[in-house]
């Protein structure tokens, strides 16, 4: 039994976003036990399941990446759609296209301090749109 | 229901090449609703999504992959075979030994500009196996 | 059809470590043909697919990851809980919260060299959980 919603989240700023609540706010009820998989249909943001309580690891996410993958790298041969654009490429794999999560009794089987970030890696990405997948 | 196919790649050079087509000319008709989970069976090549039109993305992510995880770092120990192979597997961690993609009416819902990349990090990896799994 | 067990595992050391064997020893038979999904419930651990046979692989990922994230960057802000916990965060992301395997005729279809990789980023990150889904 597989169970599919799309969601389109409003833009967010460059950096590290938690969007759990977003995400679950939109869902059904949650089988006994499942996968939720959740992925992003864009190259230049990615999602990540980490931290959800302080906003200062959310920042530092940011700094280190934006250190991790450089702007104006002299070897960027693909520069036409802005500074921003191949670094974010880059990030993106370096986070992930989609997470996947336990579904126990009925709920996420997050542990205590886990959320999920939406990853913008693009100066204005604009909304973003995601795909909900339940499998049972 | 699960649906599953090994398919063997043909050899690739080092570096990030599309193989969307590859996989979707093998697979017979897919569910309405499901994931479709790729899985690469090597340690020292990985599979990404990203962009899917313009080849200079994909050679920006060969060099700045070769500039983030260097060859013939001092403190590598696991040197026996070649310089190409302990950056290929930490990379192949970068990247993923998995990818998995929502199935929405019957088709591979991906973003418009998304595609499957093979990331072959070794400069002689020869042929490629991944296994397709289809659940639904 | 979905099965679901979570795992306890004791106290690794700061590093990688290989736990395909801690898992598969607790699984019940396994399906025909399907997926096994594990996720780790922290957020400065991760886990990873990579090579099962040579320690000195499990040895140049740790000293790697130490020197692509480094403790005490002067632009952490969340710095509270210790110098090893914010670049724990990050390398958790750049490994993963969860890894996906296909199942055929019964048996995990890894590689030859291929293992499930603990990651632990903490200097005493105590015992882990962990949560095995098989879907069929």
């Amino acid at each position: 039994m597989t169970d599919q919603i799309e969601i389109t989240l409003p833009p967010y700023s460059r950096g590290f976003h938690l969007i759990t609540n977003e995400i679950v706010s939109q869902l059904d009820a949650l089988p006994e036990t499942g996968i939720l998989h959740v992925f992003i249909k864009h190259t230049s943001a990615g999602l990540a399941i980490n931290e959800n309580a302080d906003p200062s690891v959310l920042h530092d996410f940011n700094s280190t990446f934006d250190r991790l993958v450089k702007e104006n790298e002299p070897w960027y041969t693909h520069t036409m759609e802005g500074s921003d654009d191949m670094p974010a490429h880059i990030k993106s794999v370096l986070t992930d296209s989609s997470v996947s999560i336990p579904i126990t009794g009925h709920q996420l089987n997050l542990g205590t301090w886990q959320g999920i970030y939406l990853c913008e890696f693009r100066n204005h990405g604009g909304s973003r749109k995601i795909v909900v997948t339940i499998t049972s």
